[in-house]
């Protein structure tokens, strides 16, 4: 997707903000910001771009989430998501937001590739390899599956 | 219900709670406190009494809410309410509870006005005037309609 | 000073926004934001005015906090303040701000207030009659004067 | 259980950590941190044992959980737990875990017990004389059937 | 002092809060709540006595702090302090205040242990010998120096 | 100092923990967490090393501390810091720390270049290009000189 992004916008410099940054080791989020800082600078370390990975805190207010994200962000044009709660938060602060383009959307969203995780199938080919391989150095798949019994603490 | 309450009681100060006004742009809570703040006070204008609209952000700790409520709102004697933990803890602190009168609940209630914003059906009738122009003025039916598509950020 | 405004600009929408709203019980801050909710009410409700006076509970984030204020207010065009601080935030976030206008700066402001009320000295002169009356309902000198002795808890 | 545990394995000191601290009036929580250390406490007064009852309030953080256990807690050397979550926490944290002996599980866990108590049922064979004294002293029956009727506040 | 309380007032159960739970390795609070729980427990053992040694984070919100701390804590009747701030906030909320008896008041205090810790002067002396050993054992000394170094993070 | 601290120490990687990430517009910490990643990132283009600059919001808790770091970071083996406390808190937690080395400190310092930027002296000399180009970009001298002034909202 990011590739996408890139090539159809002459884009040279990519902040990825990384949401719920506070979460972690639950079913929906179970790595931690840093981990997902690993997982995401490694996949893009190849493309000939400057990158940025921002984690981002909840701070469960909506109304203040566009400021929020733009204290933690270096500055930027255009935002990119297909969540309408984003969408609409990011234009009523007179942002311009596009739809990010989506491939196989139903088989590599979070979702899946965290089902599969949970099942012991074959999620691998669903992410780029270095996330893989940050997964298993840190015992992600035991992690995820042990997690996921519990509603939380 | 406020002329309701007022008629009934011989009552010529009313302080209006604003619940969980840290909450926006969500399916339950679409609108902010300011938001609010605008339908009420403009709701009650012309009514010849001291109102209040004290917005009541969240603690998330049901223990400490009576002080929380206390200490943001100007002295009441009395609380209305129909919320049963609203009634319970206001009890457990010494404070004297009534239940609001309730005219056609089901249809008055928050739930169905905010089902009919969403699906764009007639909304308008069930609320006063005043609440249907703050509304429209922040397009609000917009908002409701995006952020019930998602579960949050 | 509201008069004052009100009379030089052609307002007839006032939002008085209560700062450090969950601050109470200290030198600094010694009553509720419900308490100066009724002070300020009271001493205006000669004025042929609609004022909402709404309370703003510290978030600790300068970087959010114009979107914090928009959130609890209604909407409004102005702000006027003579913090720098709050100018700078207001103006960054694209607010028109003016200067209030100031009296008597040296005598009036807060501080003079707070060390009369603690040092026992002649204070009543200082505030409108109404922020009197509630300062001497609620046991408010006392409590200056007791709450200045510490720290804290 | 403590019996038990204290029986297998040569224990002399022992801290129950009070979860979820900072709830209190809901359905899944019905009872003050303070309520529960007190009904704790009476049930094991008359085991030879140092207890200590250590409430533990939510940082809703998992990757910090077990640093905010431990500064809580007086020093201690093995954890027990049935929750895997919590389990896999404090594993990575290198803290030894051990489970919990079970008896009855689907008989005597909260759910049943908070269920019974909701419906009217016979609850205090399930539960310490002592904690079922103390749930009678603060009305706790009547506050969970109130409170479980609602959503929160 | 807990010894004085205990014998003039024919107590048999005794909270002792500890405040700021939520600080450690400050100067003014170098230790966390659950080592000065182990100082305080391993104090009172030899008392005839139940004590509860209950931790109290602080909210920064002194209108709700006698709720919280009524939360955290078994039920209590009198309350013992002789800080001004904690007297007027027990004192509105209705809880009967009552001043510690304070022995040799300037040298026993928190500020002169605390100061001869960080200077490497003898302040075993000040202390029970419990809370010596406890504060050996944790490496105490070289903590409280090294972090009265500096302001904070 | 990161030059020098890659040559002496074989570093192939190197974290860049942003502290108070969620301060800004204050005297001591005039920058957002986003401006201050731009001016790391942009300082550190031409080194031939992987960076990451990991903004690290507060949590005001000195116990979890560091286990909020690792959260919010990508693994590392090794700290480098002069903070005293900052040095404590990684070596109970069994982190290795190393001194920074330091060049004119009492020049090159935060609060020597604030000073210069307060007064509208020199300051450009201290702090890489880079930096200084972000910093007017911004406006960054108005906004340290405006809210200096204050103490606060």
């Amino acid at each position: 997707m990011v590739e996408r992004i890139v090539e159809d916008n002459d884009i040279d410099e990519l902040v990825l903000g990384i949401g719920s940054a506070d979460a972690s080791h639950s079913k929906h989020d179970p790595f931690t910001a840093g981990e997902r800082i690993m997982m995401i600078t490694k996949s893009l370390v190849d493309l000939d771009l400057v990158t940025y990975a921002v984690p981002i805190e909840d701070l469960e207010r909506n109304s203040v989430w566009v400021s929020h994200v733009r204290s933690m962000s270096p500055d930027f044009d255009i935002a990119y998501s297909n969540n309408p709660l984003v969408i609409q938060l990011f234009e009523e602060a007179g942002v311009e937001v596009r739809q990010s383009p989506m491939f196989n959307r139903e088989v590599l969203e979070g979702t899946e590739v965290r089902e599969r995780m949970i099942k012991g199938e074959n999620w691998q080919p669903l992410v780029p390899d270095a996330v893989a391989e940050v997964v298993d150095e840190i015992g992600g798949i035991e992690r995820i599956q042990r997690v996921s019994e519990t509603d939380g603490i």
